[in-house]
């Protein structure tokens, strides 16, 4: 049986998490430190859980304002520590109620910054195995995160995106490039059985790179979420995919 | 051999950790909502550690501006999941350095309002609880929190007050009233001694009252807290104590 | 020509500012204490502008977990001070503009609590009335805020609800209550029409109390908000009224 | 009569306000972004005026956890709206006390962005321009910041510092570098009095170079603060200056 991860953020307050959460398979929850607080988090574990979604800690810059997505200039040290800080925190809400942490996937400008800089990447990857190292980290294909998590050891799920375009380094076309964004669905299925079939993409050159996907990332706050989501799943499903965390504990 | 607690808000910008650490037993570390945050949390886990010193959660509401002084109305459930959500962290930068998280004392609106609201003090046992069993809850002497906590079966420690004069109740007489605050350290250290070796203390009014003594607090912002928290350590331990977090694991 | 006013609370992240805009004369931004910041300031006064609405401010406790609506312990001092700052910083963005703050209203606990707390409505008052007599103090009919408005010399402007019924003494249904929310659109504007025509309202008991109407509220958070104030607009001015900013400058 | 300013950051939290403020002539005072809140600023502004001292804006990136001092990307648009929003909020408490804003300094970060970076200084004007083009912007001496408020039309106040040792092209020699701090009082002196004098400074390698300064810089979180801003004054009283915020209305 051939397996595949849907993941989506959630616990944000930008999509409609319920009617979501049925079709993806592992959920990144916000920490409370772009979006979210303990009351969030909680009803999210909860949601999760009753969904049977394997559960991700979501942490970020401490930036409300700016919804993490503003790059900020920390220590490394600084880094491990707000990483540190927020996993334990939604790890506490898995744990009371007899589950487990099962993942770790940065958000927004640090999710982008680690893909980039190594040393940003090491810091994350540190935390995360220091507090667990049966945890997953998530990240971007290709990234320099999912590098630095194999080289330490950790388990890594590297995120490949239906409705994006790649570039021919294997970075995302920035969402100002026309193309950039792949909004008709059936396409968008197509990217996603290539890169999860022959674990290749096309570019917007045209040309054939290869790319890891072990996870499809579902925007919540697409306004078509909930459709996207139901859709994707079904067809993965008639596709012959089981949508399970790949990595699932046990 | 006799021992006694001697405990003190740390981590929250306001004293000299390093000067005071090296004569108290056990610290209550802030958690980001009413002061600190990933860094100085991080940092004061450590210096306890280096000083051998019993390590809690200082939990309070999210209110920076007020230094958590200030009530606010919560539902019983908020709290619990404001008190999972700061000592999970807390417990976090404690685990990653191969200790364990020794106590759990709420601060500040919180701790006022859980010594006589029996539903929040229940709300904070029962994240302490669901959190590990294994915790020490540190309240007032004689509050509805310490009753809770004894209630659920969690170990407690009553903390009692060096340089504050008691009612007949056992409340401590409001800073507002002569005579609230003893700054004599003789007299000061009389009250302990009374306190600890006879369970009673001695109210403004000149009776005496039974009262539950296993911690004294220390308070780190004062002007002369670390004059002070020495002196006491040396009286104590002339007076035939040892200074000890009083049920500390192993 | 009669006149009545529909406000709305904006710039919340909750709503559709935009599609409610064009049907309301006046708009309570929020100014980064419960929710909104800088950014959402500065484009929901330039949308405001834009329609035509008069442009208030709407201040809050410092509380983003809880949107404002927990109650929080403030001496009056400092309730003061942060109606003072949040007034004036979204003055601020009002001035660059060339156009004038024309209101304040308080959000979430604090309209609560000002519209029952004499002391706590004054403080508001003495805000308000410190930084610009010429601003308009919005507040719940009846209120003590009202009152304490009215007594200061401050113009006041009376918030009446067209989806909540009332009780006898002029408060309004908790919501916890059968029948507190007036969902039917005909009922509601009824309710309406009694209100600002007659100055009075039939209560949950049958009653008939008398209730000053200044303005209306239209709440922007509910799912069918833009509906909502778009049939209000149109069923009022069907009526013959004109939809205005009730006391608007000039 | 010859004239210097002496600033000082205040409302921070981390110095003696009330020892400092009467040896300097113009104070800076936190906004609520980096440090402070509506009370601190209340209360400073009322320790300014009692000493006679310039009140300007001190704003920062929105980061407590780093004190400001951690570079954050934002747009132009959000840090013309960043000050906008906290210079207002400052200039609310001194309109209500019959004041006036003097002038307007940036802090940490932002402060160090704006003096290397054209687009952020050039934000941080258009925002003091539009607000009241007779505020008076504070930034270092030769910065693309004075020189972005010069090009508008701004009043500037050239900073320069005593304790700091200066690069070959007007910078300051980074704090990791040995020799960057001059800690000897005489030196300092020696090195204010070259500036204010000849506007000139003898930099680390031995060079003069041309240099504006308008004011001084007192550190007010170093820990002899108050010793060094008597002395400082006492000194350029002596050498027969008058400390004035160079530029104060009136």
């Amino acid at each position: 049986m051939k397996i595949i991860d849907m993941n989506c953020d959630m616990g944000e307050g930008t999509g409609n998490d319920e009617a979501i959460m049925p079709f993806v398979s592992s959920a990144n929850i916000a920490c409370g430190f772009h979006a979210g607080n303990a009351s969030t988090m909680n009803a999210t574990v909860e949601l999760a859980i009753k969904n049977g979604v394997a559960i991700g800690a979501h942490p970020s810059f401490h930036d409300i304002e700016g919804f993490g997505r503003r790059e900020m200039m920390l220590s490394e040290k600084e880094i491990y520590e707000i990483v540190v800080y927020q996993v334990s925190a939604l790890a506490g809400f898995v744990d009371i109620k007899g589950h487990k942490l099962h993942h770790v996937k940065p958000h927004g400008a640090l999710y982008n910054m680690s893909a980039k800089d190594p040393d940003i990447a090491q810091a994350i990857v540190a935390a995360v195995k220091d507090l667990d190292p049966d945890l997953i980290l998530y990240g971007l294909s290709g990234s320099a995160l999912i590098k630095a998590g194999k080289c330490a050891g950790l388990r890594t799920c590297s995120e490949a995106f239906a409705d994006r375009a790649y570039q021919n380094d294997g970075s995302l076309t920035s969402r100002t490039q026309p193309g950039a964004i792949i909004s008709d669905f059936s396409k968008s299925f197509e990217q996603v059985m290539t890169m999860i079939g022959e674990q290749c993409v096309r570019t917007v050159s045209g040309d054939m790179i290869s790319i890891e996907a072990d996870t499809i990332c579902i925007h919540g706050d697409h306004k078509d979420a909930e459709v996207l989501a139901k859709e994707m799943n079904k067809s993965l499903t008639a596709a012959g995919y089981l949508i399970k965390a790949s990595k699932q504990h046990g």
